[in-house]
This record gives structure tokens, sequence and C-alpha cells, in this order.
């Protein structure tokens, strides 16, 4: 038996949302069906409408994906939650489940792709998956989330998007007690950054280009605000941060958050979704947390084990040797190659 | 007593580099005398010799930062090495030994700068240092290695430049037996990386423009050689390599690159001293082991937890309600702000 929901839905890239009626599919063994309470309104939901990303094929789409409800029915084998928990769905109802990534937890990065909330393609029937904007959801256990009855619920949706989105590379990158945290950008990524790096003991600082947004930022958790377009304020932070989650979602100068970072230092981008420029676009480094980083030479210590290793292996470079005083004839040789 | 030692020296930026004779400073008492059997002829060298880069402040200036000797004297508390020793002495002579970096064995990060083999200024007696273009040095022995016998000696020189430049980041980044490791650009830095990853159990694959440097490659260690201008290539590897050593001195497009590695992976840029766009300057980079990374929210497992950790520590985002039938007005104060 399906399920009747009503919605507010995009019918085309250009015009206002609108009032949609649709059936959730029937429920499998493993489903839950939520009575939707809350949803988050998120800048995805706005692009995906439009369509400012070309990811959005199908027409009427319903949006969302920072959901909060009530179970009001279980599937047979769905034995994670009753009738009435608080439960929460996020970007993501469904992943292959079986490739590496998915088996460590890390179905976001699902080698198959993940099924996201709206915009994706049911697994189980094909249809397109329909999200939040709704008044209930069908959706597999196993990616449904408890939410804790302390929380004001009403605003616990948005955990769902920003949330975890700046909570993963918090944990990831080891944020503890004591560690320096810098946040670039107070919107809804940045903000939630704030606060759970202070929560997690972590000594924060905003990055802002624009003063008087220091009181808010004390209240969030920040101990320092930095004008990242005041050279002196910067030139204080030189060498300072461990980890920088940077929340911009445009293209920006990384140059002087770089200088900030402590050694081993790492700046995460969370907001910027596209080409940061010409030789570096952005989605991939996303999608599979890459990194680019750089180093040079080593230690003595390490000089040291290289060496030793190299004549445990016989290893050498291939070289060519000249006379001292065939040194500017090499040159030129070096020049000319380039 | 000062040692006179003879050399070839760049008298300006412009001339080449011609004879000239200077002393040594008297050994200190951690100091060891070296008489300099071979030294490596690096870009590094040249570029220094010519100022390419506005480093070079004082004429003349003996380069050369990859020398092999033997110990013919040590300094009265040297215990290190023995007159005798055959010796080697990197890219840099000293370091603060007191800060962090130092402390820890990465002498090539100190916080107040490394002195530079050549280019330095000494931190014992403030002359310019010089390098191993000439027929003796005298180092500290904390900033001298032990060399094999067993290696061929006159091919060891480039271990200390171009050896340990691709040995550290192999190590950092934990290339171990099986790792899938990709090298771009097979010069200096290129064909030592292949050959110490294949020594390390990894599995070596070469990225090249050009064909024909195939037959090389697999004598080095690579199994496997993918043309990078070639798109079907490139697809085969994609979401492949845990780390791939990128040797390429001038600014490339890293976008191919970044698509190839797995999860997790990281692109070490080695090769590149200077700006990589507008937005970017690896120098930092570099002097640090700094990284730009990027992340997508989270998994289920890990949401769970941040729901959980919000709960008990009371958080949650600033949120402002909005009724479902005044979506589309949300919707265009979102486009106004953003
Ligand atoms: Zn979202
Ligand atoms: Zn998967
Ligand atoms: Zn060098
Ligand atoms: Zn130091």
């Amino acid at each position: 038996m399906t399920h009747p929901v009503k919605s507010y839905a995009a019918f085309s890239a250009t015009t206002s949302l609108a009032p949609y009626a649709f059936e959730r599919r029937a429920l499998c063994d493993d489903d839950v069906l939520i009575d939707i309470l809350y949803c988050g309104v998120c800048h995805s939901d706005l692009h995906t409408a439009r369509n400012d990303w070309g990811f959005t094929h199908t027409y009427p789409i319903v949006v969302g994906h920072e959901i909060i409800g009530r179970v009001t029915q279980v599937g047979k084998n769905a034995h994670k939650f009753k009738v009435g928990d608080l439960v929460g769905v996020g970007c993501m109802v469904d992943s292959c489940r079986e490739c590496s990534p998915c088996l460590h937890g890390l179905e976001q990065y699902c080698e198959h792709g993940n099924t996201g909330t709206y915009g994706g393609i049911d697994r189980f029937d094909g249809t397109p998956t329909q999200g939040g904007y709704s008044t209930g959801i069908v959706v597999s256990e196993d990616f449904v989330l408890k939410v804790s009855e302390e929380l004001d619920t009403k605003a616990v949706a948005p955990l769902l998007c920003a949330g975890i989105t700046t909570y993963s590379p918090l944990r990831h990158w080891n944020v503890k007690a004591g560690s320096k945290v810098a946040v670039v950008g107070l919107g809804g990524l940045g903000h939630m950054a704030v606060k759970l790096a202070h929560a997690m003991g972590a000594e924060v600082t905003l990055f802002t280009r624009s003063v008087g947004k220091s009181d808010d930022t004390y209240r969030l958790g920040a101990s320092r605000v930095v004008l990242s377009t005041d050279e002196g304020q910067m030139f204080e932070v030189a060498n300072t941060f461990d980890l920088i989650i940077d929340t911009v979602p445009y293209t920006h100068d990384l140059k002087p958050y770089v200088l900030t970072l402590a050694l081993d230092g790492t700046l995460v981008l969370v907001g910027l979704v596209g080409e940061l420029e010409q030789t570096i676009n952005t989605v991939p480094m996303i999608m599979g947390r890459r990194s680019i980083s750089a180093s040079v030479i080593g230690g003595i210590r390490e000089t040291q084990e290289m060496l030793d290793f190299c004549a445990e292996h016989n290893i050498v470079p291939d070289v060519e040797m000249i006379d001292m005083q065939d040194i500017n004839t090499a040159y030129e040789e070096c020049k000319r190659v380039m």
C-alpha cells in the first residue's frame, strides 16, 4: 500500500514552488514511514529547484534534505525504530552498501554514488527520489537517524546538512581539546563549524571580512575574530591553525589563509562547489576528501633513514659525471633542457 | 685554524662560474671537516647562481648541496664520525635546534628557518654559507649523514636532494607494500620517486606526457605508464592512487591528476615553487607541508554520532522558522543574500 503525501514542488526551473500531491512507495521490509514535522531550507534546495547546477533532470521535484519527523510505521524487518520515535533524514537515503567506503560507514563517498534524498534515482524502484518539503517520507531504516528529544526539535533539522558537513572534517582531522581551528565565513556552515569545534574543546578563530559580527561570534564559541582583509591581524595568526574550515561558496584567494596554517595543517573546503581555479576543480576533492599538499626535503634523522634504506635496497640515482671545470657547460645544458 | 679550500663560484648573476679560493671556519667543538669527493648538480644551484628567485644577496657564492666526501678532522666534542668515514651533506647545515619541528627531527621546517648549505647565514659566525662545489667543507656533525660504502659512491650525491625530497612524502603519507602511488614527471625528482616507491613495495604508475619513456620507466620500477594527455588512459586510472608525487616544476593543470586519486588520496607537489594559480601559492604549502583538502557531509554512523554529540552538548543551529506556504518568499530572500 502506497502512502499519499502532500508537498511543495518545483514544476520547472523558473516557476515558484507549488502544492503537489504524490504517493510514497509501499514499505519495503527495512523501510520506515516518517511523518515529517520540520524540514530545513538549504541553499542546495534552491539551486536544485532552479537547476543552477544542471543536475535537475526531472520535474516536478520536491527538494529538502534536512528532515525531522516521527516514525508512524515500520517494515517487517525494520528493528532500529519503533512507532513514535523522533528521527531525522539527511542528504542521502541510500547507497550501494557494498563498496569499501560504504562498508566503512562512508556512504557519502559511495563508489557508485549515494542516492540523494531528492533528485536521485531510487535504488529499489527506479523512480526519482523526492525530498522533505512534504508531509511524509519512506526511507530504509539504515539511512534514518535517531534524534534526541532533549534538543529544540524545530532547530535540529540543519544539523543533518550544515551540521554533519562541518562535524565530519572536524573529526576526520582529529580536532580535540586544545586544537587550533579557524573557520572562514559565518553562514549556515560557518556558524555550525564554530559551535561544533568549540564543543570539541578547540580554540576557535573566525575569519571574517566584515567587522561587527564579533558579538555574535563570541556567543557561538569563537575566542578570536580576525579581519581577513587586515594584513596586520593576518600576520599575527601566521603559522597558527591545525585546521581551517573554509565555508566560502565562491572562488576566493586561499593564499592568506594557507599562511595561517601551522606545520602539517590543512585547509578544508566545504562550501565551494566548482572551479577554484583553472587548474583546480573542487568537486573531485570534495567528493573524495582528496588533498593537494606539498612538502620540502626531509629532516636529518629521516635523511639518514633514507640513505640506509637506499643502501639496503641498492638504490642510487641515474647520474652523469662531469669534471668540475666543465660545470659551466653543464649549466648551459641544464638551461637548454629546462 | 681555518681551512683553505678551492671552489668554483658565481661572482655575479650573469657570469660563468670561476675558480675561487676561500677559507672554511676553524672547527667548532661539534664540527667535522670533510674532504669533498663528489657534489651533485641541482637545478636549484643554477637558479641560485643566476639569482632567478631573487634570494641571492651576496656574491661570490659557491653553490652545491649534494655533497659526498670523507671526514678528515673532527672537533673535540664530535663523536658521531671518525676520520676516514664516508659522509654526506645535503640542503641544510644547521637550524635553530630548539623549536618544535627541530625537536621532532623536522629541521627542514624549522620555525626560524633552516640554514641552507649555500646562500644561508652561518648561525655560528654570521658569514654567508658556501656549498659543495669546493674541495672541503666544515659542518656540525648533527647535519652530516653517514653514507654506505656499499653504494656506488659517485652516484649517491643526488640522494641528498632529489632522494630525500621524494622519500619524505612517501614516508609521511605512509606508502607501504600494496600502496598505489603515481609519479608525475620523470626528471631528477620523478625517477627517484619511482625507484623509492617501488622499493617500499608500492605499485607505481608514471604519468608522462611523452610516449617512449616506457622502457626506462619499467626499469626504474614502475608497473604502468599512463599518458596523461590521453583521456581514455586517464579514465582507466580514475579513483586509483593513494598518493601522487607531482614533480612538475611549472604551473600545470591538477584537475586530471586529482581525478585519479582514491578516496582520501593526496597529491603532493614537490617540484613547483611559486604560484600554482592566482589563489594558491605553493611556497607556504611546501614549507609547512600544508594541505588543501575538501570534504562532503558525513556517513550515517558519523551523522548519528554528530547528533548524539549535539544532544550531549546542547548544540543546535540558529534557525528562523517559516510556514511551508511561505517557502517562495524565503527563496527570494535567499537569492537576495546569496
Ligand atoms: Zn543541504
Ligand atoms: Zn557504496
Ligand atoms: Zn637540490
Ligand atoms: Zn628550529
